[in-house]
């Protein structure tokens, strides 16, 4: 099956919950088309748990077939224990994402929040209501982490595009101004 | 290809370098089969980077056959982001481990130093020496990375003995006491 090109898929990686949203979008018009949150049993191995989220981006990569992938970039955390924890999730979507062949891309906290509501100190609950309105939804989708991993894939949607129209309209510059807003580690320009 | 049941794999996972050592042992007998070091490039993207030691620790597992793997417990790091970094190949060395059905064993420094050296407080150095005395060896094993995945799979080694010794000892023993002086995710034993 080929891949859409239009599709991303958003994840926000954690061992007892990943969430995903996979959302398509063209121009201005944004759609919905999946998400919720891979949740792992705590009484199970570390490594059955990292298994299991493996297999389940896997499979929803397989169904879906989206093209591109964004996820957080993560510099700070809580603690030490929650970022090896975070980083061991994170490895592994990363590389269900790789091995699936799908380019993945990634953004800070603060790119996000600028690219959801336009306004880089917006609350988590400003950035979870902007994801409502621009999908058209009736709520706000949960759980959160759902909802933050949807975040993210609208952030890549709005920044690639913003891409392209600043190529478009330099076309002998020799790099995107864009590539300062939000720093992927592939890109699909030309 | 069936698995060696004494044979073990220690990885000492990184996202620049990831060590590893596959020690063979039966009772005071200790071998070194083979040791090394998985680089990554830095100027690769970083799925790629974790796909190189998913595919790489993978195929050696493939080739070698170990029964069970080690691993350090790692409660602490120098600061958060080393924490995330470390957590991504963790998470990648876990999955390969999981997917190619090998149980993996976690051990804190103070046990790996306490299994290798018979002190908690023992000095890398110290480490270092007594792998290379144990294993009969007329270098430390380099880099470092390896040297210290050879010491997680001699830990393992040296606690699933003293486990199966405290085992024979007392037949009704509900638990084994070895438990707490390994905590690995799962154990062969009875």
């Amino acid at each position: 099956m080929s891949k859409d090109e239009n599709l991303v898929l958003g994840v926000d990686p954690g061992t007892a919950i990943t969430g995903y949203g996979l959302v398509w979008g063209e121009g201005d018009d944004l759609r919905l088309v999946d998400y919720g949150a891979i949740t792992t049993p705590s009484d199970r191995s570390l490594p059955e748990r990292l298994q299991d989220i493996y297999r389940q981006l896997t499979a929803l990569i397989q169904e879906r077939q989206p093209a591109a992938a964004a996820v957080e970039k993560l510099f700070f955390s809580r603690n030490v224990r929650t970022a090896l924890s975070v980083g061991q999730a994170r490895g592994v979507a990363l590389l269900a994402m790789a091995n699936a062949g799908i380019t993945v891309h990634e953004y800070t906290p603060l790119e996000i929040k600028q690219a959801v509501v336009g306004y880089g100190r917006a609350t988590k609950k400003q950035v979870q209501e902007m994801v409502k309105m621009l999908l058209g939804l009736d709520i706000v989708p949960q759980p959160d982490d759902a909802a933050d991993a949807i975040a993210v894939a609208i952030c890549h949607i709005h920044s690639a595009r913003m891409r392209e129209l600043i190529q478009s309209s330099k076309p002998k510059a020799q790099s995107s101004n864009a590539e300062g807003i939000c720093a992927p580690y592939a890109h699909s320009g030309p």
